[in-house]
């Protein structure tokens, strides 16, 4: 299968094109080094070293496995960019992880929210309107957020909800609560896709997906080139990861308040495993389904525990520190996420144990004198107003 | 009061800042000509010969009433118009009719897509960024759209929905099922304006508007030079405007497919109305209300009858034209929207007769010979794909 994969250059995107690629299939990646710019800019980097550039990644695969990838370097908001790669290529699935990751970096300051939606929503009007174009039959597989959702005081549903309402009834949109600029712009994403597929019958998979984690897939393992990123800095590192890295250099596990935030997670192979497995088994013409993408479902202060039980095990000392959560968001809620149609379409779950934890601990530990600590603790806040009055 | 009215030259934009500066309030607005503009561009005008420019019309106010009505020309999407409206003027309201208002003139083309949720979702943006900087307290007044419901098959609430689900229960944004990217776009719009309640205490009052007919105000009546503009165009006129001027030039009536696409409707009037007692009960901080604004649900069909019984009385002979659907719609639906709370604000609605067609038949009149037909017919549409294989 020919298979576009839009941020090939990122965390997911890069493991994902080598996935692809070692099955057999043909693979192109794009990706404007949106990530690498954004580090360079506050002095922060990926913890595991990678290949320069995408050209030199692509290099390495060939080199290491004699499978091709094609590569882009260019930014799909950009028409000039986005055109050619559906009018030349003509891929039958696209994976779209190309947008900008992080709901901090929507938050600091006006220019970055504007930007965040900008960059996100333009590049997915972009993609939704070179398919109808170039390749009206192929699959849009968009990587969403179960961020969308928020926690709303009901079980959350995989997309859509049956309401009854004075006594009639309908399948909708699931209502959604983002809490950031990042988390709207995917809800901004989510709506245009439900329309393209409605009006132009497009093909699509928004996968909602929670919080990632894991450092290493069976292609990064092949070969130290094939590295993906690993984040830990405030802006784009995430909860498990960063709490991993923080128990190897001995600092404290920063839980944002009280810590009952409760979320999905996944370990990156089932982020595999889940991608291959929505590409394989498309969306029908008109469709525009949402399956809730993630394995299990953790309190931060659950994770916390979980590493240093793992730290207590592998001998580290690891400490946990309530900090002033710089989100806004509920720290004590309800939360039931559906996540049952990636399970029935075949999904193994890989879930969290100690074990995996260790080995991360042990996969950091060889990168650890690269790591610049004065970034791990929050500093772009939500700006939220001190005194709403009552 | 100190109103900020941003697309202060349009339809809408124009007549509501006459009117708030008329009762006493201190009026500014702000314009970028986009209305003009996209008219040059497609070689359409206002049936109505408007004053050139925004600071004519305001001197035109003052000459006439003695009343000052401050100008800004610049477009909101750029930091460096839209910083210094609030930094100096410290508006305590702000209505914000400042957005591409066009359906199909989101559908022209992918150029034209992305610049509608560009324009109105950056320009919204900043305009959230600036209240919370410059003047927190102050009460935002969005024009919405009863469109960006679409046509569900339960009834439409205002804004929120109570939900039962698994035996819980929440009350949650209601679900959208927007037609087009304009209205898409405004969807975007609605879920940026919640979040920024709900995190930085902002006061907000969605308008979601329904379709506004008339042709004049209190204030457009006191001169000739004081008019608001009325399209009539496949692209910026709506439903009834467009059918009492095609009663007047003897063109059918272009009721486009079935003509069972029921809406809710105002009098341009109580457009003024509404607005005003939005401005007047200022929403609480952090409340982000939905009001829906229309006074009467009709379909297309049951519009165009009632200008054709009002065209015999009035002595024209007036068609109908069942034509093909330019649009993506149901053409047969159920349609009840909620529209209470402003009644319950002490709106007393214009309610649509056919006496009101016939003084709008008469208007139309006078500017009969400015009227350009060939651009009535619909030439842009949805571009539904012909063939969605089952």
């Amino acid at each position: 299968m020919r298979i576009l994969i839009l941020g090939g250059d990122g965390y997911l995107g890069w493991p994902t094109a080598m996935h692809f690629s070692k099955r057999g299939h043909e693979v192109h990646v794009v990706d404007n080094y949106l990530r690498r710019r954004a580090h360079n800019e506050q002095g922060t980097d990926s913890l595991t070293p990678i290949l320069d550039t995408l050209p030199a990644r692509a290099k390495a695969w060939k080199d290491i496995t004699g499978n091709e990838i094609g590569v882009t370097e260019g930014d799909i908001t950009e028409w000039e960019v986005t055109e050619p790669l559906f009018k030349d290529f003509q891929p039958e699935a696209i994976v779209h992880y190309g947008e900008m990751p992080s709901a901090p970096y929507s938050h600091k300051s006006r220019e970055h929210a504007v930007f965040t939606q900008y960059n996100n929503v333009v590049n997915t009007l972009n993609v939704l309107w070179a398919m109808n174009e170039y390749t009206p039959d192929a699959h849009l597989v968009k990587l969403g957020t179960m961020g969308e959702y928020g926690t709303p005081d009901i079980d959350i549903e995989e997309g859509f909800i049956d309401i009854s309402h004075n006594g009639r009834s309908d399948t909708l949109p699931f209502p959604k609560l983002p809490g950031s600029w990042y988390h709207l712009s995917k809800v901004h994403d989510s709506h245009n896709i439900h329309f393209a597929s409605r009006v132009w019958g497009t093909r699509a998979t928004d996968l909602n997906q929670g919080v990632v984690y894991g450092i290493e897939t069976e292609e990064t393992k092949l070969d130290d080139r094939l590295l993906t990123r690993f984040d830990y800095d405030e802006v784009f590192g995430t909860a498990l990861n960063r709490f991993c890295l923080q128990a190897v250099i001995g600092h404290p596990l920063t839980v944002y308040g009280k810590g009952g935030q409760t979320r999905g997670y996944l370990n990156i192979l089932d982020t595999l495993q889940c991608v291959e497995l929505a590409v394989t088994n498309p969306a029908d013409a008109g469709e525009y389904r949402v399956f809730n993408q993630f394995t299990e479902q953790f309190s931060i202060v659950e994770l916390a525990e979980i590493v240093q039980r793992a730290g207590k095990e592998y001998g580290l000392e690891v400490s946990m520190e309530h900090i002033e959560n710089p989100r806004f968001e509920k720290e004590e809620h309800y939360y039931n996420a559906k996540h049952t149609k990636l399970l029935d379409l075949g999904l193994k779950p890989h879930l969290l144990s100690e074990t995996l934890v260790e080995s991360m601990f042990e996969q950091i530990q060889k990168y650890k004198d690269r790591v610049t600590s004065e970034h791990i603790m929050p500093e772009t806040t939500w700006q939220t107003r001190e005194k709403i009055p009552s």
